[in-house]
């Protein structure tokens, strides 16, 4: 089964491209929680209310004199499409896992650029969150966008503000600037030379927060993980960044030296040993969960980071990190299967890409 | 590193080669224990009589009329060689363990022919074991010129024999024919369909033991028993040759049809997963130790007998059962080894041997 042209196509530009510092960090985010003044929260708006917002932030983005700047965004709502298509979208990351729960609901959108870079969830927990999204650590960079996403937004909408909190949100976690920086980073070598708890736990003692894969209450899988600012009052958002951004450099630093001291020595070869036999099994399998999936990913991707391994690319972990999920490989065989059917799919569908022929 | 060709030369017959019903069968041998009369058994006798006797037994077959249907032998003295290869030939499977522990002693030797399919140990338990080697299936065979060997040597020797018992030996349970017959089965099939206790506990009932690789008190790795006679008394060797040959059909057929069934409906899948992941690793691994070998060289042959795999020769486990033992390796590295660097260069040997490239 090779994938379709138009399945390929479709990958969000983070899964696409590696970008800056791509061999420990794997995508930069910034999200903006933003509320409008003339309407309660979505939980306590009814489906009329939500689809009012809806209809109305279309017609925003829609308007001839929205922001040129920013790539043209078209609204999806969600109840429009089949389960398995909004599924795909947190495959993607591009909603959250909650906001994919719309079945008998209606009145819940996202708004999304062609290239995916940016997405705007339409009544998730807040009206508005405005998400973007980038392949590598590029913090300012999805942080501009954003702002511009933003300012665009406020031209035509107007935003719950107070002069003392600033930006009114749901939870009161978010009230102030409504950002969230975060960063997926890859962590095998602090993993292997068990300096991870170390590091994570200190991350907690200047402000910032780690979490799995797929967001809150996720297990790291596959030495992924997701690290963000907890505060979101009393700073700038300049601030709020320019701490994570000092802070993954530092992890970036020791990331990269655990995994020179890996390949020194002694250890040099079992951890040559344990990439080749990732790429082995990966490359020959014939069914494979996708937690050993990613765990295999991952140690291949540090042999492909590390020079072990030069005939594999490097986005090989971006891209399957999505497409090896359940929805997606449904999709990409354009049926439903049960389980033991992905796993079968899922080892198809890696084999093809890992081997070299 | 390559595998030296002079290395590969001197591989045995049964290694270099898979024979009749070699899906299963990987050897078949003939072993018969035979005592000078003149003599006290090996165990009583001191190192100048048993010297004696290999300077007897080398004269009789250097000696111009002995018999020229056998391929000539040539006389091996152990005390004079290094202990490396003395156990280089225990992993030949040409002499037993007990008979390589002959440092500070003196006084053993085995005969080999040049394609080391007979070898004649010389003062181990008793005087002469004679030994017949062949790939696959071929006891009738193995017999055969075991039993020229034998007359061949008795027109030289006179022999240790009782009108009513036989042959007399060493042990017991040798008297009357001397004669075993064995065979060395692989049988992933009957282990994986859980009916491997079932079968060989029959056996016993008809006669036969059942032991691992290396002979009495070894583990079974890698899906690899010797099946041989219990009773050497009572019988006439071709009894004893019939009963073993008609039981081993009765597994060969009982092992293929459990193959079959594996690779039916779905767990054919499963099969086809653990045949290929079994490759994955041996072709990529740069640490492995014997066992782990073993049992993934016993899947990886297991899919090339059914035609899974077909880019891989199926004389690669008998070829690597010898070459990755520790005796071999240092052998075919020129140098002493850790245990460490052993299994460093044992994937080195297998990966070399197994990739297509």
């Amino acid at each position: 089964m090779q994938i379709p042209e138009a399945v390929k196509n479709s990958l969000s530009k983070w899964i696409k491209d590696t970008g800056p510092a791509g061999d420990v960090v794997i995508t930069s985010r910034i999200r903006l929680a933003r509320n409008l003044n003339d309407y309660p929260f979505p939980s306590r708006l009814s489906i009329k209310g939500r689809k009012e917002i809806v209809d109305k932030v279309d017609l925003a983005v829609n308007d001839e004199s929205f922001d040129t700047d920013i790539h043209k965004m078209h609204a999806v709502r969600l109840e429009e499409l089949p389960a398995v298509q909004r599924q795909i979208m947190v495959e993607k990351h591009l909603i959250s896992p909650q906001h994919a729960r719309s079945e008998d609901e209606g009145g819940r959108a996202v708004l999304l650029t062609d290239d995916e870079t940016v997405a705007v969830m339409v009544n998730e927990e807040d009206h508005l969150r405005i998400q973007v999204l980038l392949p590598g650590l590029q913090l300012n960079e999805a942080w501009k966008t954003a702002s511009q996403v933003d300012s665009a937004l406020e031209t035509k909408l107007t935003y719950a503000f107070n002069e003392n909190l600033g930006y009114l949100t749901c939870c009161p976690t978010n009230v102030g600037t409504g950002l969230r920086a975060s960063v997926m980073v890859h962590l095998p070598g602090l993993a292997m030379t068990q300096q991870l708890n170390k590091v994570l736990n200190a991350l907690s003692k200047v402000g910032l927060a780690v979490r799995g894969l797929y967001g809150e209450g996720t297990e790291a899988v596959g030495n992924l993980f997701q690290i963000s600012n907890q505060v979101t009052l009393g700073r700038s958002e300049e601030d709020i960044i320019k701490n994570l951004f000092s802070v993954m450099k530092k992890i970036m630093e020791q990331e990269r030296s655990s995994r020179e001291m890996l390949l020194e020595g002694g250890t040099g070869v079992r951890l040559k040993d344990r990439i080749w036999r990732a790429y082995g099994i990966l490359s020959n399998a014939r069914i494979i969960n996708s937690h050993e999936a990613l765990s295999l990913l991952s140690d291949l991707r540090l042999g492909i980071d590390m020079e072990v391994v030069d005939h594999v690319d490097a986005k090989i972990l971006n891209e399957m990190m999505v497409l090896i999920q359940p929805a997606f490989l449904q999709y990409i065989a354009g049926q439903e299967m049960s389980g033991d059917e992905r796993d079968v799919f899922r080892a198809d569908i890696i084999r093809q890409r890992v081997c070299r022929k």
